[in-house]
């Protein structure tokens, strides 16, 4: 079984999140566009009938079904690849985890694009640093402090313990993403189970093997997490 | 089976979406905080432990499991009482699409509050009239041609043909909400087959009852479909 992975090519953003977790469980994929290139994405994404992608990251499989939604995705690879729970209401709440991933993921690209995402960060630079001083005092902690009493449930590394699922290469990838963007913010706030987490991600053998590799892309500034010190704390 | 759904008590919001598929399939519940007042529901978050919700809304059920994020809900229940597909790979195109109208949503806070949702709408009114625009202008046609297109799939009037589910129950409540909130720019647009899904919501016999009932909250100001005239084509 192998899966063509639809992104954009030159950003990690919300693809990242898939990746980490087909990476994480060694699953055979094509990144597509990385291959072929963006313009090969808007073409596919044009091509498609039925129920449609409404934006990137979505999954091709095998047989042709496609599925999007970055949460929706993983909570479908972790049952069919067995990197969730393997019962019902464990999986439900991991699903929910993810989707609160989401949701912060989203609060991140409107820190500097809180206007519109078709108007460039330049465009709405006052705005954003208002918004960026918001989401730096408030909405950070509040989304920390939920993941990291989510961790204690289990008593870690993981969420669920000795096992790793696709929450927890979520927030090693939220925790990569806070530090690029907001490092003196960061710098201030004490997770060490989020700590503990992030290092017991990277120990995995399959991200070991992709974080030494040309796959994984740096973060950058056409991305979602962008590092502009203006937004930052002094 | 009953179960006991915590939301905020004075807008429609995101509970209003899990309302709309309780009601429509007819299943008993409490709506807890319209009884019990804000301040319960402050109180009863603060009290879960285990995997918690993030934010309202979230539904317990008989044995105490308890379940957050609007379309993962919908997707559970429309599981456990049989208002989706049956169908594994429908079942989760639909999963798709109802996390396609979570992203609406958070776009039409945004719209009011772009800079931070701890800010009143009154000191962020100029981020939120550049905002507006590139809503009204680009992202309502975006967002609604994609699910004029899911309507098209089956040919109406619901997402699946004849049988409603929980993402025409959710489209009903986008199309009131945008109507509510963009009045004159709604006037300017033509989504035949959005009109008549919202039609045949409406005619559901579970929903004609709940919308001639006290249950149903009208839109405000404190909501998330807003009318502001300010942020609405002249």
């Amino acid at each position: 079984m192998s899966y063509q992975l639809w992104y954009w090519p030159d950003i990690p953003g919300r693809g990242e999140f898939v990746r980490l977790a087909l990476e994480a469980a060694e699953i055979d994929y094509e990144d597509m566009a990385r291959e072929k290139g963006a313009e090969a994405l808007v073409e596919d994404m044009a091509s498609r009938t039925g129920f449609k992608p409404f934006a990137p990251p979505y999954l091709v499989v095998d047989d042709g079904f496609c599925i999007a939604q970055t949460a929706h995705i993983l909570a479908f690879l972790a049952d069919r690849h067995d990197f969730g729970a393997g019962e019902l209401e464990i999986d439900l709440q991991l699903i929910q985890l993810q989707l609160d991933v989401t949701d912060l993921v989203a609060e991140v690209h409107s820190v500097h694009h809180p206007v519109a995402g078709a108007l460039y960060y330049q465009e709405q630079m006052d705005a954003a640093y208002e918004a960026a001083q918001h989401f730096r005092d408030t909405r950070i902690p509040k989304f920390l402090d939920h993941f990291e009493q989510a961790l204690e449930v289990e008593g870690g590394p993981f969420v669920l313990g000795d096992r790793w699922t696709h929450v927890d290469t979520s927030l090693f990838q939220v925790m990569e993403g806070l530090d690029y963007m907001f490092p003196n913010r960061m710098a201030e706030l004490d997770y060490p189970r989020l700590e503990l987490v992030r290092s017991a991600v990277m120990e995995i053998e399959g991200i070991e093997a992709y974080l030494a590799s040309d796959r994984r892309l740096g973060f950058n500034e056409d991305g979602i997490f962008r590092h502009y010190p203006e937004l930052d704390s002094e």
